[in-house]
């Protein structure tokens, strides 16, 4: 059985099992008041180049978007977002649940959001008795893969300047873009008001590190984690695995790898003739097959079905991660070249 | 440096981080739908003999009361809970951010919630003007050690029956209860509505096992911890440890050990002529002392001040857990002594 | 100057504010535990032919669609409506206020939500990492004068019965859709769990009369009206109120004087050429004008501007009401004869 | 009969129905965009000496309170206020259910709460692990008839200065204390961050002027007001019930008269030789009666409960308003002195 259902179906990297395991009975205080979740908030500014950020560790990317958002907006203050975006749609309303409305606007291509869809939700927003627009959400990678890069993110911030709006975005998948030339870290500690950069999605246990970098947004942060309920007892657990992901450039190799073999299947699938839902430089791949094809495939691999454009084929994503072994890929592309 | 600061100054026992390290590649399915979560769900199910309860795991305590409070309550009704109550004074408010009020009451020694305060809670709420009370939390042990016995829990269930309420149990440290003799797992199954057993503070590196044994209160939970930021991608996690915890009787081991450490200690300073501000059997000891003396102490041991009763001194909480060392007990009583 | 800018920019009917002035010192219980509440209570349960309704009073539309869904949806469901839907669009997010996601859903021509569109949204929430749909709103008139007829409101309760749903309904405007041929009180009675009964926008200073037909939906409502600042301390203002609009058929009266009038505002503007945004046969007109013409007739006359459809020409909304005078109607339709 | 209930028993004064009934059918923008309100809100502006202070009319004091705490306060910030406020009793949660925690305080007698209690409940929340005191309530006068005198206030404004907390004033019964000598409108200006000014319970037939003087606290009320239910569709109602309350001296006089007859009670009931279980100067008085000669007076007089000291004796409030006839405080002496 190959996994390709998603980037968070192993632990994490050895590496990280290890420092665990070497620091398990050191005693530490909790709540991140320890010295590896302080040392790791200083290599994750360094590497955002904002010397200034705070930086606060998290267990989980929901927790960290509600947090975020609920500490960010007054009740009356909604987020934007493309109707894909996670907090749109797969986050079972936590975002709501802390009082705000997401606005969900048609994503371009590659599950993006633009300016334009910004300037039109707040132009359809004008007065008290509609929410008021007050931060914009992406996430890079987006949920179909996409990969914003430097410009689109300056065009964003540009927007958001304009308008009054905070820019915030959602790294689970940053990993991946990072790794497709989207825009760097220090690209995201320049033009976003608050960002985090996803562990669990790449080699940690678990583990979020958000980025604070509009000091408006600064103060009190850790309450509001600690009032929902995301601030881990044992804190140095994150501190530990986020030294080890910013240590030798570990972070970084686990998108590489991810969006390596990603190709390597986009590539062979194409090669086969297929087409897919969407043109994704990143791990996600969202090949479009015959139903007749697939059925032969699923006793040996797993993926999730994104959409059914027809009777006849079904459009599914196909996730790779740090954790992928290439023999998998080649496996199902052999198992597709069979099946034809 | 010896901490007595808290029960989750340490990792995990290491039979856990061998399970996670074991299990590392092996790859599972999400959100605890993998066969380590279902086998600890059914090993703790058989625990609290109550076959048909619907157990979650959840990564922490605060993130596990606010996520069992809100999926019980309707928007008006309230938490019953003694003063030093954790929902009350420790969480930043979790309860009340999902719009609830926590009626505190004045404790009972030990920090306990006893029925007559129930009883009086209800009574000063009688019509609509005022929110309705409509769920007993309790906490064992408690906040200052107090452990409810099987007829303590019992009289309280009977109030809650006749008042039309539901007993919630806070377990973090349950381990150190039912060591102490407290009310047993089967009775906690037979008494309450749900309850947590902890594990952060006994031996996991993080992990709450919610027992909801009430069937009216068992649907869609699964919803709430996804909403709440509380579900943890690589679910398998909290189901490894779990299995380990609850093998070979381990989660009861954790307690004894802590609380055989705890009566040692009450024991060796009491023998130096020291009183206490709590009475207390479990793992949470507040011995009464001289500040010139913790002036001394304080460079070689760690506590929290629990609180100034005069001038010339304070009450400490010396906390001890499964990972404290005997040594750690013999180095404090003998400086104490040392110091007089 | 003429007003069509909305059905609420006078006061009352004269014979209610007579009622308030009548009966200003006689002397009530607060808070709607008046005779006078009791009565038109009585009166509303006869009217609906649901003689066990739990009938309740309220202020206004949006206060009273947010303390109803927030009492009748656990913090995961969420509600579905049409995308143009008052609670989508128009009350500042007072239901995600709540903590609850309004499923926006495309709206069929008159905005209508259809039970097709009810169908597709419970398909897209399929598990726990999304909302849970509970509950159908609509407004009867709709945001764009649609009228829902018997038979349409009875294949909503078809798929809310199917699908486990609540059939919510708004009856801000529900005088010109019962003056309109649309579902009766009594299909409402009986097709609906909970709908309210609109005064404001009928000839009341204020009111809504929320009508809870499902007994399950009924428990502690007014507790609920009290936590979210509903309830009227001088409650008998609110029972006089509908005392008088449902003697001798006030109701019904105010919604055929302001749809007749409506009509004749539909009919005069199409007999001038023109054609309309939405073909609607209650109390709001939706005529697209050239930009040229209502430049001349924006002096004497009031109304809101919906679309623009193109560069010449506005669609424009005119609203009727019990108090709209003939001769308002006339005026506008000669001025813009004139101005052709 | 007669009613000693509460000050919300009638309906307003005939002035303010006239003027309700000439403007009814002048025509109005909704929402208190109209020229009553504005009119109303200038009058109000002057009256408490603050030109730019922001000033918006509600409905309702439940709705006004939880309007304007959860437009002050951050997710994790909390009100402190006596533990007899308002907004911890009898409000229903109302401030709890925006998500805020009510820090309640022992009261100094006359209900008032103290500098002293304020730094302590300071000192008792000195870290993120518990919600951040931000905003103290008071009422004016409090629930027990305690009347705020302007030094108490300035007080109060000085350890809010010290402590970084804003000061808000709950004015429900504000006639009542202005008449009794407290602290003056300009006061109130002068000293809270925000207030509001009572019309229920002082002649109005609804309606809450509050007044946010300090600018950083002033952006986006509207939106809050329509959020929570609290915009009046015919706002201009509450502007012209202002607009008459704030002529000629009204205001006070209502707070005057009812005044005037609490304290002849008070007096008539002092002289027969009875203890109060409160000291008031205000209109709400709360002596201690025999039970034997309470169970007399119940056919003809209406009143609450508020203890019960012993077996023998109850304590009971009497309210008077700017409706009460001086015969129905004669007759309730008269009364009184017979049943003896």
């Amino acid at each position: 059985m190959y996994r390709f259902t998603n980037d968070y179906s192993e632990g994490a990297y050895p590496r990280i099992l290890e420092a665990l395991a070497t620091t398990n009975l050191e005693g530490n205080f909790g709540y991140s008041n320890d010295p590896h979740s302080e040392h790791a908030r200083q290599m994750i500014r360094a590497a955002i180049g904002q010397p200034e950020a705070a930086v606060h560790l998290l267990v989980g990317g929901t927790q960290t978007n509600a947090a975020c958002l609920c500490a960010f907006l007054r009740p009356h203050e909604a987020a934007i977002a493309a109707a894909s975006g996670h907090i749109c749609v797969h986050e079972t309303g936590a975002i709501e649940a802390t009082g705000h409305k997401c606005i969900a606007m048609p994503a371009a291509p590659g599950g993006k959001l633009t300016p334009q869809a910004v300037r039109e939700a707040c132009a359809a927003h004008p007065d008290e008795h509609m929410v008021k627009p007050r931060l914009v959400y992406v996430s890079n990678t987006t949920e179909t893969g996409g990969v914003y890069t430097t410009a689109e993110l300056e065009e964003l911030r540009a927007v958001c300047d304009e308008l009054g709006l905070y820019l915030y975005l959602d790294g689970a998948r940053l990993a991946s873009a990072l790794a497709a030339g989207g825009a760097s870290l220090t690209d995201l500690g320049r033009l976003c008001d608050a960002f985090y950069i996803g562990g669990t999605k790449n080699g940690a246990l678990f583990g979020e590190a958000v980025c604070i970098v509009n000091p408006a947004l600064q103060p009190d942060f850790r309450y509001i984690i600690k009032q929902r309920g995301g601030m881990l007892a044992k804190g140095w657990l994150l501190g530990i695995q986020f030294e080890e992901l910013f240590t030798g450039g570990l972070y970084l190799e686990g998108g590489r790898h991810a969006n390596a073999l990603a190709l390597r299947l986009k590539e062979g699938i194409a090669a086969l003739g297929y087409g897919f839902g969407s043109d994704s430089i990143s791990n996600q791949q969202f090949p479009i097959l015959p139903n007749h094809i697939l059925d032969q495939l699923k006793e040996d691999f797993h993926w999730e079905v994104t959409s059914r454009p027809d009777g006849e084929n079904t459009e599914i994503r196909l996730v790779t991660s740090w954790a992928t072994k290439p023999e998998a890929v080649d496996a199902f592309l052999t198992a597709l070249a069979a099946a034809q």
